[in-house]
């Protein structure tokens, strides 16, 4: 791995995918001075606000190397940069959060391993190979269970539930007959996550635990605080905390956790992270000192990190879909911080926008 | 002048200037779905972080009618668009703010005349052509006084004091022998200034009333809210207010004023006015609910205007020239919000960046 020049206002780092989260921390990076290359085989979001583009295959070594060359370090918008890609950058230059962190997280039985290594609880889970397996595993782990590919799925794709009566085969197929994991069923009561960065120097800022809502596996709200015990978000810090030193991580990391029990009696099981900045974490852009976005920049190019203090209590919604065509009824609304990505169409479950709203205390801002 | 198709995000508008206002209104439109295409004739922060681009020069007919075609509209950064440009613009796609605007604030004569005439309280002052009108003016205004260049002057440029004994000859050469005015001297004890904003219903939304402080002519800090009674806040609102209305005016505009006496005896004097974004309203990237950005792309878009609420008390310093070379110590300092404008030569009075600290009550956020 190339451990690179240090990074300054005026120089360009590299940013893998045009997405929207591509697109905030371009915008990010510009705050401060530093000018972004999106690489991306397809034009989006971020191609709109940065210096330089390259649209090309993930597996085009030409362009990556033309891509390398031409900044300081390379960092990605979404976990499943093909393996390929991250080490042929990452022998030219800096690659953070580093290939071994994307490596862990792209893989469902990877990432659950590593995690039970550090003594933090998952849902159960095993191995599923063939139809065999899920019939042993089912048996185990117990019915309702969930069935993931253990690579490239998010937004719910390539999941099934696994039910009383049905047919191993025809499950196993559901999912694509690809490597995948049995998970046993979590009886949560919230999904929280939780939003930190991990700095070059091993410094660490933790975001307040954010309380978190899915419709259809889509993000649909984050409010934050969360309505956890303090212990228990203390407990979820020290874990992502955890985390972060154990990867050697530089860079921000988002860690969804569910909550079992309520109370004194609740205790934590992780259900998945994901090394990049997070959904769970666009309230930061309104609603704290320092963005998660910025929070990336800063980490991963040797800066001191920023405060992630809190301007009040806040109510994050995604706009998904139809969602966004109500834009000018958001803007309309007094105070609400209203972000739109883009994007020209508005299929069915596409993240188009999200609203944050600022509350001082119990009151509307 | 084109009255044009209503905005929507998916959209791209226009930008005249490169510069780091250019770039922040750029991001700032962004935010909301819009697109940005640059117009400068050289290249520049804005630049970066727009999603086309056009280096060419402002009488470029074919290349400004190819700008034209591409935006809903044009928005400029800087007051010193040749007349030439916007009405070539104007015929084509609406400007906004509106060349009416403009070519009052470009000429200090035609803008001193134009608040006079609705009841608004300037320097007294007298247009200067030759030294002889000088002579004749000095004796009128007293000296000290200043002479400016009717057009063209900012961050100092353009100015020069004339004191006991001075030749009238060599002051007016020292301007360059430019139509100038003379100003009589204001014995102001605070410099203010009004950032507000006015759709295109006609709706008004001013942020609290900044407090300035210049060094060697170029913003150093800005305060808020200004240390001013509450009815001399109100009444540079009021007046801002009038100035909208009075021009018709879409965009967010910059009302400079030098307050004279203090406490109940305190009045206001305009100095100046810009009909963009502003120096002094930088605060509200990190300050306030919307920033002056989003707040002017919403005012010419016609959306409608977000909250102008601040978050606390602000203290924004900028900085100039080889201030910007301790942008890591400014990074380590909790809580303070830093913005680097990319630009690579740190020159002499050349404005940087800019830091934002917000205070809660008295106490440092």
């Amino acid at each position: 791995m190339n451990s690179g020049k240090a990074v300054a206002p005026g120089d360009m780092i590299g940013i893998l995918g045009s997405g929207q989260l591509g697109r905030m921390l371009a915008m990010a990076a510009a705050r401060l001075g530093i000018s972004v290359h999106v690489y991306c085989p397809e034009s989006g979001p971020a191609f709109d606000v940065c210096a330089k583009r390259t649209r090309a295959a993930y597996d085009d070594d030409e362009a990556l190397a033309k891509f390398a060359d031409s900044v300081r370090l390379v960092t990605y918008e979404f976990e499943n940069v093909p393996a390929h890609t991250a080490e042929f950058l990452a022998r030219r230059v800096p690659v953070r959060p580093n290939p071994g962190a994307l490596a862990v997280s792209q893989d469902r039985f990877a990432e659950k391993s590593f995690l039970n290594s550090l003594g933090i609880a998952t849902a159960p889970f095993a191995p599923i190979d063939c139809p065999a397996d899920l019939v042993t595993a089912a048996a185990r782990l117990g019915r309702p269970s969930i069935l993931k590919t253990r690579r490239f799925g998010y937004d719910g794709k390539g999941q099934v539930t696994i039910r009383d009566g049905d047919d191993a085969s025809a499950c196993f197929a559901a999912v694509g007959a690809a490597p995948s994991i049995l998970e046993g069923f979590v009886p949560f009561s919230r999904e929280i996550s939780v939003i930190a960065a991990r700095g070059l120097d091993g410094s660490i800022a933790a975001y307040d635990v954010n309380e978190n809502v899915h419709a259809d596996h889509i993000l649909s709200t984050t409010t934050v605080p969360a309505r956890i015990a303090p212990a228990t978000a203390a407990a979820a810090v020290a874990m992502t905390a955890q985390i972060l030193n154990a990867l050697d991580y530089a860079g921000v990391i988002a860690v969804e956790m569910f909550v079992v029990g309520e109370g004194a009696a609740e205790t934590l099981v992780v259900n998945e992270m994901a090394p990049r900045v997070h959904n769970s974490g666009h309230w930061t852009l309104d609603g704290a000192l320092t963005s998660q976005f910025e929070q990336h920049i800063r980490a991963i190019s040797g800066f001191p990190l920023g405060s992630p203090r809190r301007h009040g209590r806040i109510e994050m919604r995604n706009l998904i879909g139809g969602q966004a065509s109500a834009w000018r009824e958001w803007l309309a609304e007094p105070g609400a911080c209203v972000h739109l990505y883009g994007k020209h169409e508005a299929r069915e479950g596409r993240k188009m926008g999200h609203v944050t709203r600022v509350f001082d205390g119990n009151e509307r801002v």
